[in-house]
Order: C-alpha cells, then structure tokens, then sequence
C-alpha cells in the first residue's frame, strides 16, 4: 500500500484502504438535539433516529415553489451561469443537471437553503450551530433522467473533504413532485448506523488513475444486498414543497426516470461548527470550495 | 415517399409514414367475450376493456414459481441454449437477458405458457381461439437493470410482423416479486384506446438505416406527455406467481434497477386465430418466426 493512504490511527471511518469491503457500526450519535430544542418532535427525532430520515410535508407554500422554479429557470437561461465552473451541463441533451453553490449565485436561493423552516431542523438535530458544507439545486429530465447508484455521502465527504465524522445532514428541498415512478430518493432506512468501507485501493503496480476514480467511493453489491435484506428500500415521495432532511451515512441513490414528469430538488448540506473540515482522509487534495466548504461560518 | 411506404387505403393504422405524429382513435373492440365463458367475471372483464390491463395474484404457486426459476437456470446456463440466434446475451455482463420461443426450448415451459390458468383467459377476452403469436423469457439483474421505453406492442406488431388488428394481448407471469422500485411494469391505464401513429420515413435524401432503426416505432415526446397526463401511470406490483394480462396497444415501459432484486417474467402473447398475420404493413420483410409467429395453430 502507499504511504498516503496506509492504516491511519485517527481514521474511524477508513475507505479505500483494502481490497475487500467491510461494514462498520457507526459510533457517532445520530441525534444530537432534544426536542425542547424544537422544531421536531420527541418522535420525529426518535424517527429520525431510527429510519436516518425524515420528511415533513408543505414546507415550502405553492407560491415559494413557483417563485423557485421561475429562478430554476432564470439560471438555466442565464448563458454565464451555464459557462460558471459550478454548472453542470448534460453532454448529450445540453441541459443544465446541476448548479452548485446556489447561496452564491442566487439571491432567492440563498434565503430558501438558509430559511429558518429547514436550517432550525439541521441545527435541532446536528446539536449546535450549522454551517453549509455544499448546496446545489439538480434537475432531473423527464423521458431519459438517469439513475444514481447507492451512496453513503459521507464516505466521499470524509475520504474527500476530510470531514471527521457524520455529523452533518442533506435537507432536499421539492422543487417538482415526486412519484414513485420519476425516480425519487431511495433510501435503506437505517443504514445510516452502519458505515460501508468501500473497497478502493488497487495495488500500486496496477494503478490507473482513470480506474481508480470509477471504482473508489462505490459501495461493493454484497454490502448493498446485506442492507437492502436488513433494512429495506424506502422511496421518499412527497408534493413539491416537501423536504426531505437525511443523514450523512445514509445508504441512498434513485432509478431513472422514464415518465414526462422532471424531478428537480435544491439541496443543503449542513454540516456542524464542531466538525469543520480537516485534511482529505483519503485524497492528495481537497475538492473545490463550491463542492466542499473549506471556511465554516454559521448561519 | 418511397412507394413502400406510401400510405394504404387498407392500412387502419398507419405508422411511421409520416413526419408528425397523429393520435388515432382506435376502433376496434377492446373485449370480445363475455364472462358467461369464464373465467373472468364481468367486473374484471370492464376493468379490462377500461384498463387495458388486469392483475390476478397468486395464479402459480410457490412451488411452481420455483421450478419455473430453476428452469431459467438451467436454460441460461446452458451452452446449446446461450448460443441460440434466440437467445439474447448482455453485451457488457455476458448475461442471459432474454431467451424467445420458450415453448420449443423448454417442455416445462411449454406447459406453462398453455397453462389454462392463462390461455383461458386470453380465449375469454379475444373471444375466439388463440395461437402463441411470442413468447419469451425476461431477466432485468439487480443493481444495473436497464429501462425499457415506452411504446405500443401493437404498433410495433403491426408495421413489423403485418398483425391487423390489436385482437391480441400478452400476459406477464412473475418469477419474482415485482416492486414500485425494481422496475416494474408501468402501463397508462386506457391508452390502448388511442393508437399513436409514431414518426419514421425522413425524407429519401436523408436515409440513413442506422438513425430511422433508432427512429422509427417510438412515439413522439408530445404524445407520451398527452397520454401520460390524459390517464396517469399505474405501476403493476405483485408477487411472484401472479399474472399481469394486457392489451396489444397499451402504452407501457419500465424503469431501470438499482436495487439488488432482479426482476424476471415469462411472456407470452397471445393472438385470436381470426388476426392471423398478414404481409408487414410497412417492413420490406417478416420478422423471424421466433419473433412473430407466423403459423397460427390454436393452443
């Protein structure tokens, strides 16, 4: 093995170390907050303690969300934004799948990913002030949206980014309704307590960077099956103006979607003042500032 | 146009003849029996003249569910089978994804796409006897099942294999639980009333086979958002061992797969004896018989 990426003592959550995939329980509470610190509940607190996941209804009004989708599409038009580094455009169709650091670039959005209604949820769970580790707003087409295969965030966010422990959650904000059958989140309720060492490591004589990048990070199918058997698949389907808040160690991802109806989603990260950024556990350097926080400043 | 494809007085379905799509009213009866044949009852029978689809639960036991799925073993495992020009290998995993004309390559299966438990039912609805127009079986693996996109049989049917009219329908057995998020079927319930006439022949100068294969007998995105929103999407879910009976000209599709269970059916399409194949109405040549059955001998 290299000397970057040997055993390292103050790693708890190595990856892409060894050449077979192990599945760790998670030692990190999940919850850190009590419900007099509101706006949840004792049992949606103990929900999302349990499942990793939570979705409250309504949130957002119908006329918030129309005033989103109108800034949606603002952006999408907006021919500097499409050339911004931030900006994820589709090869084939041209269309615009993502943009990131939305609190940047939009004046609208950087209230709605900082708007009480969803950070006090973030601060009430994570147990003290939060800052937004990444934000991003993603559109997925009708006809041909493509799938995203399991994931736990933190894996990337920990081996990438360097962020210490899972002490951090997603809030996705609907900007459209999701169905069963448009590729909603998927997610395996409660696999958030167990953490997926992935397997990554290639031997050195065998090293190709192109390789690495496709097969590190990825969740092996054993361990997928292991969890899907234990826990299940939960589809998160809710009208636009729902949020789904989830944990960082969530096993999640989403079909594709064949149906006329796009889905699309602003996403927060927030991530806890008390678990900043350090060096990548697992990467020469760290991503970007516009995919990984690097200056962490409550909000 | 070219004089293949100009259009004919005889042709009650035009398809792929123009450079815009039309929606056709279809005129043909949807039902042909009655329940005093059995063995659908008259509720069932107009949830499938509404519909264009019907689920029964349960029609294959347990126990024959798992010999049918020991025979799909058996088959793609073996080399003669893997082989055959009716076989269709996988380009990327070398997996078996679907073996046509069972009921010549398996004598259990034979059994079961005559099974009267099913044919009974195709006899009750087309209202006549039927012979195997298709059969087939279907695996979509776990983790990486490709989506299907939506389309008409029928229409493929017709221009294709000369079929006349949509007295026909297929039935789906299940080998496997099939769930909102392992690709099931979806069907828009009461489509097959609306026949889409679908966008083909480009003009002579600029043919190319390669782009109108790709082209030709997909309905247009315009269409698909009319019906989709005119009838809604119904996802058929159900447990191994249950049939799915739809019609010729349902518009359907599916999906992809991300979670670890396969999904796997056998097909069979059943045709009234008195819609026997003619000449293909807008294909210079028949399909292969193992495609489209061009004997018509009752079951």
């Amino acid at each position: 093995m290299s000397a970057m990426l040997a055993p390292d003592a103050r790693d708890r959550y190595p990856s892409r170390r060894a050449t077979e995939a192990a599945l760790l329980t998670r030692e990190d509470p999940v919850v850190h907050g009590s419900s007099v610190d509101g706006p949840l509940d004792a049992a949606q607190l103990a929900a999302f303690e349990q499942d990793g996941f939570l979705q409250l209804d309504g949130v957002f009004s119908g006329d918030e969300v129309a005033a989103m989708r109108a800034e949606l599409r603002r952006m999408t038009d907006d021919p500097e934004i499409r050339a911004d580094e931030r900006t994820v455009v589709e090869r084939n169709s041209n269309e615009v799948r993502s943009i990131f650091e939305v609190q940047a670039v939009s004046p609208l959005l950087d209230k709605v990913v900082t708007d009480t209604r969803v950070a006090d949820v973030a601060r009430q769970i994570l147990g003290s002030d939060v800052y937004l580790h990444q934000t991003r707003i993603n559109h997925k087409p009708g006809f041909d949206g493509k799938e995203f295969d399991w994931h736990s965030d933190f894996e990337t966010w920990h081996v990438e980014d360097g962020m210490p422990s899972p002490r951090a959650l997603s809030a996705s904000i609907a900007l459209t309704d999701n169905f069963e059958q448009n590729g909603p989140l998927l997610i395996m309720p409660g696999s958030h307590h167990t953490y997926v060492a992935c397997v990554g490591q290639t031997p050195e004589d065998h090293y190709q960077a192109s390789l690495v990048q496709q097969e590190i990070g990825v969740p092996d199918r054993t361990s997928l099956s292991i969890l899907a058997d234990r826990h299940g698949i939960a589809s998160c389907t809710g009208k636009a103006g729902s949020v789904v808040f989830f944990d960082s160690n969530c096993m999640h991802g989403s079909n594709g979607n064949i149906t006329p109806y796009p889905r699309s989603n602003v996403f927060a990260v927030f991530n806890s003042l008390h678990n900043a950024l350090q060096a990548p556990f697992g990467a020469p350097k760290p991503r970007p500032g516009f995919i990984a926080n690097g200056h962490p400043v409550a909000i």
